[in-house]
């Protein structure tokens, strides 16, 4: 097996033409083999092949550089980078992460997740270059889908001002996760149904030197193109046609449910169910939400990119204007939603915590400042969330509960959040944000019928004294469960749910002052800069001791979650030992 | 007078052509006298007088919607919808903002101060208007300067696909805030060049119907142009040439200089000086960085559209590669920061804090995450910084001190901040941002010599007991005048420079516990996600009382900062009050 044989990218430049394509075999079948079994980025990666293999035969890494975007698709690029070990053998596919890392090879320059940064990492780099007086190629290789979002067009910009070495490749498979949307992908097809001799170039009109293949399953073109660029003294671009799960006939057809996934069957294109069909807190969403839009047609969901987590094509088509999809663009979904609410429409954007952070701004100066009642939803905010450094979902508290205005909500079952969302549709003063609960469905088996115009009132469901519980959202459970174990030790303590995450409940806890000693704060999230916090400030000049748990800061990766919360002393034994210290 | 007579943009409607000449000229002359006495953004608001003019006599506003992107071209605007006052009337010219304000006028939409929202603020309009089944038109205006951020590029490439009517107009005058940077601008040129007809069109590839006109100071024409658009079914993009500073010869000459700026004389195009010529935090920054560049060649300063914080323009040009301006482009800013450090260079990003927030995601996903030593030199972060809501700098200890791996750095003295900043840019190991001080440069008169490598250690500039005062960067000076006033009260309270903000000194604030009371945290910005709410929570378990001052979390409006302060207990006299209450 050559594939065996590769070592190092250095190794590839000895293959005969006729090895390199037998590599090219051997790489496709170890990465179906792997992704049938495991799971991942099935189509970005069946699609980049022969790219890869042809990238690393021309260019020299890890003197030439390869920036690589968003970085799902470099599962080739880690074959034939000393790793091949975690794609043939079943027993290390979790030895590499699914994402370029620097920690695994010194060829994976970023930890790289999220999407559209390549072109600014591959600027900055061949600037340094530059003023290190150094003589190398730069390569950025970035998806279509990825030129959507506009740190891309920030990239393009800058680098068609370049002046010096750097080749852009855009990898077009006319596929962004779902479809495209967009002016630009009107473009690029034209350019690819006229060889990329179509009038008004987008790439042109930025100033690039512009080349067309539309074999970009073709190693031998591949590697005569890459050639024919290599060590160029100014800015490239290759617009590239490959096939979105090329090689695998059922990720060809389909790739929007190939994009990503867990195990599949080879034979069937099927993937495997693990018999769940019970309702999830995405299909109580989307249940609700298609119900709403069919009663009132000013209610528009908006989402960038991911919108099977809550509508399948079909709902998409079916809902017409009153679903918008504005491709990998958070920031346009953040400040669009602005819009639609200022001029009477009801909007409900939803957004994973980890991308919603590409529109803090827009969210604060837009949303926020102009006090507009938009909807968002907030998806996999938690330690339970994607569990990769690169799509954390425990830093949502801290970068949106301090903006002024916004509301944002914790709902600890699905009647709550429900209602909860009901209510934000309906009301017209602030923005509304609601952390969707993550976790199996919890119903309470009543419906909620709190008034959520009165702000910032938290529930006490179980009124005691000595010691307060504060479980937030997700957490609500474990503190019911640490009361539970206080009861046991002869302290019947106060539970409360604050719902409200962005303020605190200042006369409650004031209240709480007179016959509390102890009160805790279970948060889903890092500690610092959220929730808790607040409570500490409130409480800090009275004689309530206040404890804080959540997470420690930092970018945790690939955890075990009971593992991560044990370290952070979130268990309900380390959690009644330190109130039992403490009184 | 005519424009005394317009009371509403219906008024327009009746005026003569000659009417509409003189209202014009009047417009122009109004907009003169108040911008020379009382200063604002010059260049953009000359340039626009004839199109404001225009926009008002063919579209209906408030029935059509007209967004202005960034809004500091709308004094026009402003004039012509009821508000010509405070532009004839001396007394009243501070009765309304320097930006659009949805308070003043219904004629305004949005409150807003951030550049390349106006596309998907008008594309969410436009999509309400159309689920509701409305009709009219939607107008957003865009200076070609603020095409450079990336939100405007997801803008056009959503409207491209709306299919229903919206007017985008790009108002080119061939100048950012300073020299427009990027390939797009060549393609403007171009474009300017050949009266719109040159191949590879920007606007026409991502699918517009584009329209030139080079005469965009000629209200005849815009009138005539704006006509024959009015009431389109589907997206057109006008593409207009103004003259920046129209009218004003001084501005004309010198666009940068006349962007914006305070009272200036009419007769000799200089800048009222206050005769304060002495050092500042800018210019020691400029000093120490320009001397820094010339020993080190690979020390590369970025910034975002706004160089003049740092450079003049002689100053940029021969610093060459070494000083890169990405555009109004915050995330380029901030990814290509890393892609720098990545590959060996000393990156220096110097922004201001409100235009900071715009990156959030790349600071902390490409940066952070990635853990490379950048430097991030933080401006106007201070309630003694911008005070319109739309450009506050009072946000940045929450949304970056939570970032894993960041260092945030508070200096109290020019001497600090230079030894951070050199600090900074020599070590390896981690991003630092530097919140560089607000108001008079002040002078310790010796060199500072702290280890900063000793990450998170404070500093304790005088031990006492029972009380301990934390003063944060630019309020250290008040934590030392609350300690002399406690001393009056027989108090020998213990003074601490914090100089971390993204951390807290555990082993300082545990060995506080032995001995004091009280401890006050004072910091510039607002309280919720700060910095005194980490230590208020580190101390929750303990018998300390910890208060924190610093903000309400609020977008606080042209304050008076005395008064602001005043209501946020922020004087020497409450603060220690509450402390002797505490003991």
């Amino acid at each position: 097996m050559i594939l065996e044989t590769i070592q190092q990218p250095q190794d590839l430049k000895k293959l005969s033409q006729e090895e390199l394509h037998m590599l090219v075999d051997e790489a496709r079948t170890a990465l179906l083999a792997k992704i049938s079994q495991h799971g991942g980025h099935n189509g970005p990666n069946l699609g980049m092949v022969e790219m890869t293999v042809a990238l690393h035969r021309v260019f020299n890494s890890p003197v030439d550089k390869l920036v690589f975007d968003i970085s799902h698709q470099t599962y080739i690029h880690k074959m034939l980078t000393g790793r091949a070990q975690a794609f043939l053998d079943p027993a290390h596919y979790d030895d590499v992460s699914g994402y370029t890392n620097p920690k695994e090879s010194e060829h994976d320059l970023f930890t790289v997740g999220h999407t559209s940064t390549s072109l600014a990492l591959a600027n900055g780099i061949a600037i340094a270059r530059d003023v290190k007086a150094e003589n190398y190629n730069v390569v950025a290789v970035i998806g279509d889908g990825s030129l959507s979002g506009g740190l891309a067009f920030e990239g393009l910009n800058n680098i068609a001002e370049q002046n010096s070495n750097i080749i852009v490749i855009v990898n077009d498979n006319d596929q962004s996760i779902a479809d495209n949307f967009g002016g630009l992908y009107r473009n690029l097809k034209t350019l690819r149904e006229s060889n990329g001799q179509a009038e008004d170039n987008f790439f042109k009109s930025l100033g690039f030197e512009y080349h067309y293949l539309d074999e970009g399953n073709d190693v031998d073109k591949l590697i005569a193109l890459f050639e024919s660029v290599k060590d160029s003294d100014h800015p490239v671009l290759l617009h590239i046609h490959t096939v979105k799960g090329k090689g695998f006939k059922f990720a060809e057809e389909n790739r929007e449910k190939f994009h990503a996934g867990g195990p599949f069957s080879l034979e069937t294109g099927e993937y495997v169910r693990n018999g769940n069909v019970q309702a999830t807190y995405n299909s109580i969403t989307t249940d609700f939400l298609w119900n709403k839009m069919q009663q009132d047609q000013t209610v528009v969901a908006v989402n960038a990119g991911t919108p099977m987590m809550v509508f399948n094509p079909e709902q998409r088509k079916a809902l017409g204007k009153q679903f918008i999809d504005v491709g990998i663009a958070e920031q346009q979904a953040a400040t669009m939603t602005a819009g639609l609410a200022k001029n009477g429409a009801k909007p409900v954007w939803f957004v994973n915590a980890t991308f919603m952070q590409r529109s803090y701004d827009q969210i604060s100066h837009d949303l926020a400042l102009n006090d507009l009642p938009g909807t968002i939803l907030v998806y996999n905010a938690s330690v339970n969330g994607m569990k990769d450094e690169t799509h954390l979902g425990i830093f949502d508290i801290p970068f949106l509960s301090h903006i002024p205005n916004l509301v944002y909500l914790a709902p600890t079952n699905q009647e709550e959040y429900l209602a909860m969302l009901d209510w934000s549709l309906e009301q017209t003063n602030h923005p509304v944000a609601i952390r969707v609960p993550v976790g199996p469905l919890h119903s309470v088996g009543q419906a909620d019928q709190t008034d959520y115009n009165q702000l910032y009132k938290n529930e006490v469901v179980q009124q005691g004294k000595q010691v307060a519980v504060m479980g937030i959202g997700n957490f609500f459970g474990l503190a019911k469960e640490v009361v539970a174990a206080l009861a046991k030790e002869n302290i019947q303590a106060t539970l409360i749910n604050p719902k409200f995450i962005s303020g605190v409940d200042e006369k409650l806890l004031t209240t709480l002052t007179q016959d509390h000693q102890v009160l805790v704060t279970l948060e889903d999230g890092i500690t610092d800069g959220g929730y808790g916090q607040t409570v500490a400030s409130y409480l800090g000049n009275t004689a309530v001791k206040v404890q804080n748990y959540g997470l420690d800061k930092a970018f945790h990766d690939r955890y075990k979650v009971d593992e991560l919360l044990a370290e952070n002393g979130l268990t309900v034994e380390n959690i009644v030992k330190n109130i039992l210290a403490s009184l």
